[in-house]
């Protein structure tokens, strides 16, 4: 995370509201839910992203006396207030789903449990964070279906919202399994590998094509990828980049790592013919990679064609989610102890079903196959139940509740998905790499149905209440609409 | 911008290259220009937006100890070359249209005169700060445009892309024309207006919805806006509301600025119903603000539909740019100096006559009509040309020569738009506060026809080329048609 102080990254309500808390006295320890609503770009699933980054926040949480001072220049907060701040700190406990995980809608990615000033205030940071590196991860998971099996590289960050954008949406995009990423700065926060060659401006600042590729292999024989598209790929780029891989074989130099790069023109013509020209010299290991408005639709598309590419830089599309540019996630209220120290649930009504809230202190169980080890659904209970999988399970949809399954005794086994990270204001939980996390990732997908995978119109997991969660949703909402 | 060092903010293949460069001894001066090829949003100008940042990431330009360690790690670059950047600072000069100046497509929004590696170097961050800032302040102008003179508040922090998105889009949101943002970090960085009142969990937090109202207008009578949709917007939240402002009325409060915000259900609808109680109760002065996934058109449709809606809060849709996410800035060499010191006009050929580049050292003049102050056109010309308004000017589309106008000498004036920022690596540029780049904006928003600013298939300002540019061109690509 950036070294700037991200406290002040916050809605100003936030800080009216815990103005408001501290001046009623009222700073009872409430439960708050970060979960979304719906997948993004329409896919069959989301990648959990940016946790590291929130524990970064939570842990650098103080007021100093610069922010202290912006504040009381507002003319909106009294002393006692900005006195509070200054000792400020957070003391509250947090659990999230692990980075990498695959998700589903509805279900709690993270929750914080604190004093109502202090999980107020940490919203917007944690929304901010968490949905911006899981709307990439989802997004990278997305082309990365679609290139089956090829590499994906990340190539964004020029057309990225602003620097983090660049750094923390290429550390997403490695997590939803890019290969490498060309941005420098990501590769040296997050050791992760950092790929690229050179522009057409390295072509232009030689006399002539050949030069240019010619003193390009003699400096990176290693990596010697040659961007073709600057004059006429055909007559020109392809031609000039088989007579310098000619002179280097001819010089006894291993051509370990050697290709073409197409930037521009038709992407599956172009490549069928380098190909073609490539194989006739000789070149049959060279490698053709593309860049040049790839999504996960285009590349679908090429590789239906035909299109011999096998690596493929990705930039724009991916690193922004252009067809989807937002995650959605959503910050709620829903649980507040009372006195006895007992966590009340609360919901929030809605016009629409789907944007009703499900009340109390929750946890998310996910139900896998025995024999495949497939994910047979998830489910949303109350944080202190626990499910036996010897015994028979029913579960049902908590919309359409005649749709039930019964997963028998003995053929699923059950592993809880969020995990402390905070306890009482101090962190007990170690982020593990950003390629071990894209390593889990990887597995994590693979505990999907192929039908889940689908770019389009995927089958939906089945996400479910827990039978006493349910019967506290349903009593909430009875008793809601009797009252008032 | 942030504390962090930005110097690695950049693609791999800028270092290769420049490593290439510096093997080669070849660091003649070049000339860059960045430039946009398509209005966003299918707007009929941009606003140019983060020269500020680009400014400051020049000014800290250099390779600590800790990047060079992290490069040298890479296996990719040699001792010399390390040794190099361990002493590198930017010595060149750029040129940059200032901040919140109405652009158009193909004009050099900074043009970057410096030895190559120094220029290749800078490209990436330039483009990501200029792209990010450009788009979210031209999304912006069409939100405010959509509102005819009711105030836009941005709202979308915690759905921007990042930290940086939230904050530096919040920057070029209050230069686009919002009269503040929620962010307070934006608000403590950039002294710009920072609003807010309070969520849905504070009403919640509660026993009931008008203790909830009542607890926030005893904190804050000035800024008494209260949140009337948790429950049940037109039988509970606007009585309530209604409620505690007579009894505000009533101990003798002055209700001075007060009133209610709308955050679900049918916005033009309940706006209406919501004024019709209002007024009925003698409170013809509460102001009616909205939010709920707004943008351009949602308001214009709203309004038409009589909305009783004063002010907007955007979010999601504004800091994403959500139909135009990438604002598609390029960097493309225009020139290079020879030994004689001269600039050899450089050129990017394309199959698409659109991504054909403008060679040589370039800069841009805005005319403008003397009777309206309105812009007749603008004309890209080589640095060294000038104008003289008191004689005829002939000017003509590039790419449709047949198209031609002449602007009557006496009738306008002209007015170069690329500014000096830095001089031989020294900066020479103050950024005026992002409040007056905001007014400046506006002026300069006023210079357009309103055809210009219709948000749907806007009438296209004529960008024409000087008639010594043009021949410039036309010789370079019939010489390169003829050539190799």
């Amino acid at each position: 995370m950036s070294t700037m102080k991200l406290t002040l990254l916050t809605d100003l309500y936030e800080l009216t509201m815990m103005q408001g808390y501290f001046k009623n006295h009222t700073n009872e320890t409430v439960i708050f839910d970060a979960f979304y609503r719906k997948n993004p770009s329409g896919n069959g699933f989301a990648i959990a992203a940016g946790l590291d980054q929130v524990v970064d926040y939570i842990k650098n949480l103080t007021f100093d006396q610069k922010d202290v001072d912006y504040l009381r220049s507002l003319n909106l907060f009294d002393e006692d207030f900005l006195d509070y701040l200054s000792n400020f700190h957070f003391s509250g406990d947090i659990y999230a789903i692990p980075e990498g995980t695959v998700v589903f809608p509805r279900e709690p990615l993270v929750k914080v449990i604190a004093p109502i000033m202090e999980a107020q205030l940490v919203e917007t940071a944690i929304l901010n964070i968490i949905n911006h590196q899981s709307l990439i991860a989802t997004k990278t998971a997305r082309v990365v279906y679609a290139a089956k099996g090829d590499g994906i590289m990340e190539f964004g960050l020029r057309r990225a919202q602003g620097p983090d954008a660049g750094i923390y949406g290429a550390r997403a995009a490695m997590i939803g399994g890019c290969i490498g990423t060309s941005n420098v700065l990501t590769g040296q926060l997050f050791d992760v590998p950092v790929k690229g060659t050179h522009a057409h401006s390295w072509i232009m600042s030689f006399p002539d094509e050949y030069t240019a590729f010619k003193k390009y292999s003699e400096l990176y024989p290693n990596a010697c990828i040659l961007l073709v598209d600057t004059y006429d790929t055909l007559k020109s780029g392809v031609p000039n980049a088989i007579r310098v891989f000619k002179e280097m074989r001819e010089a006894g130099i291993p051509l370990t790592f050697y290709g073409i790069r197409l930037d521009s023109g038709d992407l599956a013509y172009m490549s069928k013919q380098a190909r073609k020209m490539l194989d006739k010299a000789g070149f049959e290991d060279a490698v053709i990679s593309a860049s040049s408005d790839l999504d996960e639709y285009l590349i679908t598309s090429l590789k239906d064609q035909g299109a011999a590419i096998t690596s493929w830089g990705v930039g724009t599309n991916m690193i922004t989610s252009s067809d989807c540019p937002a995650f959605g996630g959503v910050y709620k209220l829903a649980a507040v102890q009372d006195e006895n120290g007992e966590f009340i649930p609360k919901i929030k009504l809605s016009e629409n079903s789907e944007k009703i809230t499900n009340p109390g202190n929750k946890t998310v169980f996910r139900l896998y196959d025995n024999e495949t080890g497939k994910i047979r659904a998830d489910l949303i209970s109350l944080a202190d139940e626990s499910f036996d999988s010897d015994k028979d399970l029913l579960i049902f949809d908590s919309v359409e509740t005649w749709k039930k399954t019964t997963l028998k005794g003995g053929t699923y086994h059950v592993r809880e998905l969020l995990v402390p990270v905070f306890k009482n204001g101090a962190c007990i939980y170690t982020s593990p790499s950003v390629m071990d996390i894209r390593e889990y990732c990887k597995r994590e997908q693979e505990t999907l149905w192929d039908e889940t995978r689908r770019l389009t119109n995927p089958h939906q997991v089945y996400v479910d209440l827990s039978d006493k969660l349910f019967r506290i949703k349903t009593g909430l909402l009875d008793q809601m609409s009797q009252g008032k």
